[in-house]
């Protein structure tokens, strides 16, 4: 490979030729080498692209860039953005905690790129654009890297995780709805109970994810102040006036989400509880989704030993040894990611309760769990409301035969005989594998009419 | 000691003569002899004093009950909010998961109770009250359990986590308003840094309890409501009409906080989202407790050897071998409660996602943690608040002679000299053991006259 | 209350005048009000009366403490470790996190109950037993703390814990011989699979407790090493010589369990990766139990409407307000309390993580989470297998039924026919809700004696 | 792109023409788009080859499979070992939580590869090699997927993890005797306590290793145990006589690792204990780590405000804004993968309890998590150990003067005059900023010479 020569304030760095990235990002290739190379979250990127345009628009508005270097910078940021510079980016997740050297990186490659677009090679002349003092103006690594965590974290919450959590909840809806009047037998315990009807069923699955919903956009006006304009510790210190306000409103322009200056920069910078809350919110969403994915492959357990109550498509053959299984895989796969995302919230709370003084040094580790999570709970909902969700169909001839047979209506004569005696009728028919109304009548507590006329599933509902 | 025969549908059972409980509560005591007696939080044994007499005035209202039956169920109930019968409910959190048990216990004991306020002794003459057909009308352990677990988590951040966080709250703000200006080194990678004010860093602290407390705030109209009518499945079988708003405002009467009924009983007796979601907020608060408390102890590090920016106060001995030890104690048992609660999320959320069809059976776990965090949060802030936030006081003459020798107010040459020179002065100055004023004069970059004007720590917060 | 005034390096204090503690605890009551009083474990409690008895022995063995003295503490503390003593020790958890204030603590009550016993009252005469300069000779907190955490969870281990898992498993392990020949179905993915035998299914949780309990034993040399010698820093400063390994063979006799002094002092007070070390095998077992209870629920679902594979004990009434109903209520104890371990689990790892230099300081809340899961632990196992695994009993009519319905018997045929023809088989019979038999002859694949000879249940086990 | 027609035993599927997967791959891509594709771990398809090798020659041994067909099948796998199909295998880690799809997809690669070998295209002519008759021949998902976890995982520990840790080890070892006389203060609670060496500081670390280390190797034994031979439920069905301990044989043998078959193979499937268990380990030196990292960013802080006892190596410039600044980046790296592993941990043990019956289906899910923690973990020492470890040095001036001006060395007075006028000394020095020394003469409790002779730091180490 062939290699240019770099430098940096600590001195020389070879650095592969045609690559735009500078000394500082071959440092860190060099100095981390820990798991999987570029690691770093693409989205982490994208949210640096923005803010890299937003700053140089901001320092251009405030008399401190010129129009030329903002439009160069702004240039490259739509390339990134486009995905053009996808091999720019080499860093891991696990370098510096507080994402310098990816904010270098950024840095590096605007300016080389820059000079590229000129025509120029790297190193050939003067150098148009310069990482610190013209990419970086008004910026630390300390504000940026934050700012780019909430811009990625949102964008994932509204692109990714909300459409797909709720067109789940649309098909469960509809099939709440639709099912509203198949009465079956509830189950408390896992033990036989009073009936209720499928749609009553599924609309308590409904419920769980609009209360997930609305608790994750809670979270939202938190996640919405970006530390920009903060700069080292907090302060703003080398910032024009207004910057900080101005440049979270071209963040807001640019990305089209409801960026706002944090109130208060020294919180922004030293801790990310925006992240922690709204990761809790993920996790909510997965603890409710845990419960919803494994009722329905109980419901549709079976196909003759199980409970059968519902049928689910079969996408794929479900063993490589037993012919013609079929299992609910996507159950599966939803559920193993709800127990990753139970992980990653303590990945996060380990990494945001371990600030220290004016900053929180875990920020890469925190951005990859969350944005994987935000990512994996919307792809996994799509995936399950299109190959499961969306199939879901009683098995009628399955439902009436349970419920017919429930020693759990007995319920219903609470009112009439009261509990004790209702109890050993149903104690009694259990015993003796009888019926509900063989034993009430048998002992005398219910007439024949009474108990048809008390006894009835689809009024128990 | 002395017995009693008390019978349930299952037979008979010896109950301790002098007790209220009945057979069902006897019964879970032999059966569940797991870890200390008695564990069930008193604070759900209140919940269910509430839910049990606002149940009966309801009935009461809607004809199924009777007006005599009504009071004699309140009195009770007032006597055990009293804390008049805590010797009455022995039964433990592990138990069924459906808090069943705990139910039953108090449902034994306000019908023995009433007989015994009739002057009766337990089981002489007819029972006035009877467990199952009057204190339980319309109710089920399935709905009674989680309103006794909303309730009872509702007060208890109502009336002890916030005003307990606000409590230290305003402690700080006055803090960071009181030193607002005093200049200090600033610090992140836990390595020296451009300076800030001492108010600015307390500020973050601030701003990271306004958010917590605000997250928290957002979970309450979840937690408000109320499983209650949704009876065994949520299908509100055995209630009369209307019977779930009405026992919902009288709940809401008797605590003097805003419960209404659940939108979905489905949901309300399948999953405690509620519950995993304020925890959430709880957890929030533990991790940004965490940073803080830290940071105070590290701040108030030494006499000696350690950072010494500021004192806290000196509240015991600290030391039993070290004469004139004194340790940050009260940050210790705070971050020791901050990890209690990042534990007790995760028991909650493992709870919480393992629901079953339509009930979890993790009630009384998930309550039980809750209801610790809430309780050792709020006591933890007041503790802190009281023997040691109240006591910061800035250690003026180590603050200044920290400030006053930092390499890093170079940082404001940067913007006059350009990073690369500015670094230069900064790394010279380090290696030589000089101050950045000797360097930046000897290498040429700044005059003397330049520098005073420039590089001042009061201008640089 | 009547109280006298006690003293200690920091001023007076008042004290209840019928304690036996003195200025140091009372300080601690007074500044730590959080959460119910007296939390410290009652274990840690026991663990520091061995060890302040055996420091007496060695002091007295090395010349340093007068056999009067050794024998006045050795009384004291054999009051202690007899309950004699238990509303002595009225403080927090949440305290300082080295647990010097419950050293001090043991200190007092020593020092006091020793003059006491010497017929004076607590400040009458000259003392004959000083709480810091005799009882705590040759000790510092900072290794008499992690000293009584090892005992004491050493010894739940032992006296609770193992116990309580090889009960359970012992009676696993006799119901899969007994069972061992009855063939029932299989399930994978929750479907139906190939069959297996009961015995071979139960084999699988005597399995996994097996390793389980191994796991546990690996951990326990690391607890068998004790801090005691290292005093304050891990030095051993202030102790006579020879001290650490005569005071841990003191420790072993009076325990009778192998603990010896640590090798190296240094990371048994700044770290309790023992007791991290020790709890994972705690969380292990919580994995393995949850399962186990899981299934064994779902295995006992019904009576009618689930799989109602086995039977289990009906130990009380199921529901408040479902007459007759009864729940696996011991499997949601046991899972509830796994829950509870897993959170624990977390909890204890947030505070080993976080020792600094010398000391780590969340030594009460690791010993606290400890002790609570193993004791739960061995608790709840006795009280699954006496009410719940001892009467687990096959229901063989819907075992057999279950097994010859299933359409996974096509298996055996796959090395006879083809995994395609075989599973062209199934999905027929599946879909045409036939037999195997039936679709295996009627597509021409298998003649009628082929398929009784290759496909036997209990063949395929 | 060019496709082709697979089939499979639901019909037909499209396939992209170049690439060996057939139908059941090609339905997963399809059916599960969640997260980045082909996110299966590596180390699971090696794992796989291993094992689909090991049974090609039991089954060949035991006279199932021809010797051809046990060479083509060989021959692939070995392909697959050496990196030459890494194109091949586009599945994700949420698919099946049996790992079925992943399985079937190294069936239809050494399949249609093992066709391309002889000369053929896919497709063309008679299949030599059948994917499930042939590759998978005495297999099943459900027991070679747990088998690939155990390979890759122990391959993970003993390849990276393991030597990693002891890397780190040795260097911190040599460091120890290298520092075992630089005298320094010691610090509890983070305050100044008695002195140690700072070989006896970092001997604590070295410590905390090697039980991490032994705890990680106490696991292997279970680890070491695989599920093949078990097939479908763990009965071994339609597997031949000896197979099971003759494909570990050849496993052990093909990988250079102990491997045997597992005693019990119904554990084997249904749960992944070993994996839980292994894991904790992982998670116990994650703690360690985390503790070692942070003392070692704090002892290292400055450079002038902070604590600055030893230097650590400078790689990499530490700030985009602050020039000069140079930052503990490597701390901060190790100390993010710990947390990461915390992480982990969770996940894995809310996937290990979850396991259904006779098989649990969060396989891919634990070994994702697994081989992530224990690359990272094994990268991240050999990174911290080459660029900070080994540059670790004192500042020898730094420590002699903070030694020198502690207060806690009064503890050396304790056993000369006592607890409490050694506690007055050092307080009396503290408020009025003088020394011991001064103090302890001034008031009378010692004189120079005693003083001299009996306060020196280096005989309280």
């Amino acid at each position: 490979m062939k290699y240019r020569i770099e430098k940096d304030t600590m001195g020389e760095v070879q650095v592969p030729a045609d690559k735009y990235w500078g000394a500082q990002t071959e440092r860190s290739r060099n100095n981390f080498k820990i798991g999987p190379s570029a690691s770093m979250p693409k989205e982490i990127i994208a949210g640096f692209a923005y803010l890299k345009k937003a700053a140089a628009y901001a320092n251009c508005d405030l008399g401190v860039l010129s129009i030329e270097k903002r439009d160069a910078i702004a240039a490259v940021c739509d390339e990134i953005l486009a995905g053009k510079l996808d091999d720019q980016f080499p860093l891991v997740i696990w370098q510096t905690g507080s994402g310098t050297q990816s904010n270098m990186n950024l840095n590096e490659v605007i300016a080389n790129r820059a000079q590229a677009l000129q025509g120029f090679e790297i190193g050939q002349e003067e150098q148009l654009i310069k990482a610190n003092d013209d990419v970086n103006k008004s910026q630390s690594s300390n504000d940026t890297f934050p700012t780019a965590m909430h811009i990625a974290a949102y964008k994932a919450i509204i692109d990714i995780t909300i459409p797909g959590v709720e067109k789940l909840k649309d098909t469960l809806d509809a099939k709440a709805k639709e099912f509203v009047t198949v009465v079956k037998i509830g189950r408390t315990h896992l033990m036989d109970a009073t009936p209720l009807t499928l749609g009553q069923e599924l609309s308590g699955y409904v419920a769980q994810l609009n209360y997930g919903i609305k608790a994750l956009k809670n979270t939202l006006a938190h996640l919405s102040e970006i530390a920009l304009g903060g700069t080292a510790v907090g302060t703003g210190l080398n910032t024009p006036k207004g910057y900080d306000v101005k440049v979270a409103e071209y963040i807001a322009e640019f990305t089209g989400l409801p960026f706002v200056t944090a109130k208060n920069k020294f919180e922004a910078l030293a801790a990310h509880d925006a992240i922690v809350e709204s990761h809790g919110a993920l996790k909510q969403l997965a603890v409710s989704l845990n419960k919803i994915a494994n009722d329905i492959r109980m419901l549709a357990s079976g196909p003759r030993s199980g409970i059968g109550e519902i049928l689910i498509p079969e996408n794929e053959p479900g063993s490589s040894i037993m012919p013609g299984k079929v299992n609910p895989t996507q159950c599966e796969a939803l559920t193993m990611v709800c127990a990753q995302i139970m992980g990653n919230d303590v990945a996060i709370s380990v990494g945001g309760m371990q600030g220290h003084y004016e900053l929180n040094v875990f920020k890469p580790l925190m951005a990859a769990n969350f944005l994987q999570s935000a990512r994996l709970l919307g792809d996994a909902c799509v995936s399950f409301d299109e190959h499961c969700a969306q199939g879901i169909a009683p098995n009628y001839k399955r439902i009436k035969e349970l419920v017919d047979n429930s020693l759990m209506l007995v319920t219903a004569l609470n009112t009439k005989i009261g509990y004790y005696k209702a109890a050993e009728i149903a104690q009694t028919a259990h015993k003796n594998g009888t019926t509900l109304k063989e034993e009430a009548v048998r002992l005398g507590y219910v007439s024949v009419e009474d108990f048809d006329n008390w006894v009835k599933p689809e009024d128990m509902v």
